[in-house]
């Protein structure tokens, strides 16, 4: 019997998912299984990788036989601007056939990417990261967005009282301070300093409300690793992304 | 003794009446006659065509001899622009002076357009289509912008029981069925099938309302006539659209 | 001892004198004095000239030893973009440092540009105008807009009784008279007409509210010198315009 899905989201659950995986890919495969969403992806440079999750309470319905699913997210995208944040989208496959999403009496079929011919998930890297900082979404979205103005590169450095953002270019600098105790949690053992592309940071500047909370873990040139979730609790992000090294230039 | 014009109408009229027949053309001929404003407009490939009339008791003042005036439509639209949607716009004219429009204490003066190089407004059809509905015209628009996601052309297609609209490419396809009973009205001998170009089709998709009602009249590669009305029925607006058949490819 | 300077003010303060100074330049040099701003500037063509004050009190802090400082506008208005109206940015700066805004938890440093490097802020001129009117500004500033739907260059002409705006191009004209009793002040002793470039007037158009007033002076194929404030009228803005005489064809 071929596998089914029958998915419902309301769109505004839908255009946060788009918000955050494009700013990555435009192609990803959606993991869909008993207890929810997963999507990982890699941009073409493997700098920056996102596992994204959403369980399947956040959803209006939710009923399928697992399977895994290639989706052009602009197609999707298109859909989501038929309707406003609180309107429902109805989502159904069945194997061999078209991608479906219904809103209100529209009905759009697509066809879904070739799995064989997709580059495969990234696999996740174990990171043992040495500090930690749990701080306002917001504030680090107008820090990024900040650094921005001066430089493509972002440099984070970290002690047992401090985190900072900081860049630098020929005539300009610019930097932003946040001390233990303006943050939820700082931990660190020893001082690090670690440079990061802002092309991937700073349109994740825009994704945060006031009351979002992200965590950030990083390392002397270690990768970065910020998590933060919303829809409540029932979506996750993990996002990874590969520190500029010296060498690099 | 010189014909005369002055009429006075809310920015907001004239913005409607700009917005429909802006779709088609850019210069048309006003005919302002006693009991009101009628203007048909054709474009130029002959696809599509509007005769818009708006009575005399929409405007704030009517005081005329019947004329005809040749205008930009573009300049007018910029009076419209230094406006709200309440502000009056006072228009006048006489034979052989500039048309004026005047909007608090601006005062516009533009040369008519010369009717004997214009092209002649075309004459209407006369057409009896097999196929009516009246039907929302925000869910007509939202099915227009979703058709027009998938393609450029689409195909109306019609029975006893519904009315559909569907768009195909190589790989998508969109359709939004409505329901006899979802309608305000369907007759229909027979089913029928034919194909429009949305580059006309879609921008009315901004133009309805929530409570909006459109006409719809058609037949199996026939033309489309839709009928709409504005401004609590004083102004009407036929639309004709060529149907696209399959030996223009 | 180094000349210290520490400035407060509000976002919308800032984003006022960016509003006004960049539609003539995009560097200045500011001129920190004990009882306020100074800023003057000119065009690169030498066509239109701005004198913009501010007094001390209009700012949130205001301690410093005199001094002036050449700025890349563009850069201070990037940290306009990171606050809202009401946000404090406050401003510091020590000889032959870097000059510092803080808004929030940002720093943005940026150096100064080279005061000896930078053209002379332009003298003043002493100009006795014959002519004189004061008028609501967004009245004026509609005026210029529509003015400039019709062409690059205004006329201005007055005489005892009322002030007019006018510009003709081939085939439109728009014109807007002001009678004396429709202003605040008229005071003309004889008929004057110039003509000026709105590439300069109408960005001005978009600066005024509905309460604000403007003061006007100019004579035949005279400059033409603006006066206006904000702020309550702690803010001050002279602004002069070469007239473009028929000489200039």
């Amino acid at each position: 019997m071929p596998h089914m899905l029958n998915v419902t989201a309301r769109q505004e659950l839908i255009s946060k998912i788009l918000d955050t995986l494009m700013i990555v890919v435009e192609d990803a495969r959606f993991d869909f299984e008993e207890d929810g969403l997963t999507v990982r992806v890699v941009d073409s440079s493997h700098v920056a990788m996102i596992k994204l999750t959403v369980d399947a309470a956040a959803f209006d319905g939710w009923e399928l036989d697992a399977k895994k699913i290639g989706l052009e997210m602009k197609k999707i995208r298109e859909v989501t601007t038929l309707g406003g944040s609180g309107d429902l989208i109805e989502i159904s496959h069945q194997d061999g056939q078209d991608f479906t999403m219904s809103l209100g009496k529209i009905v759009r079929n697509l066809r879904p990417l070739d799995n064989a011919t997709m580059a495969s998930p990234p696999s996740l890297p174990k990171l043992d990261l040495p500090c930690k900082i749990i701080m306002n979404g917001a504030e680090l979205g107008q820090a990024l967005k900040a650094a921005k103005q001066v430089g493509d590169l972002v440099n984070f450095s970290i002690d047992e009282s401090s985190f900072k953002v900081h860049v630098r270019n020929n005539t300009d600098s610019v930097n932003i301070s946040f001390d233990k105790d303006e943050m939820d949690e700082l931990v660190c053992d020893g001082a690090a300093r670690s440079q990061y592309s802002l092309t991937y940071l700073e349109p994740l500047s825009r994704r945060f409300g006031p009351s979002d909370k992200v965590t950030i873990q990083f390392g002397e040139n270690f990768p970065l690793a910020m998590n933060f979730t919303f829809e409540d609790g029932a979506g996750e992000v993990d996002y990874f992304l590969a520190p500029r090294v010296e060498s690099d230039y």
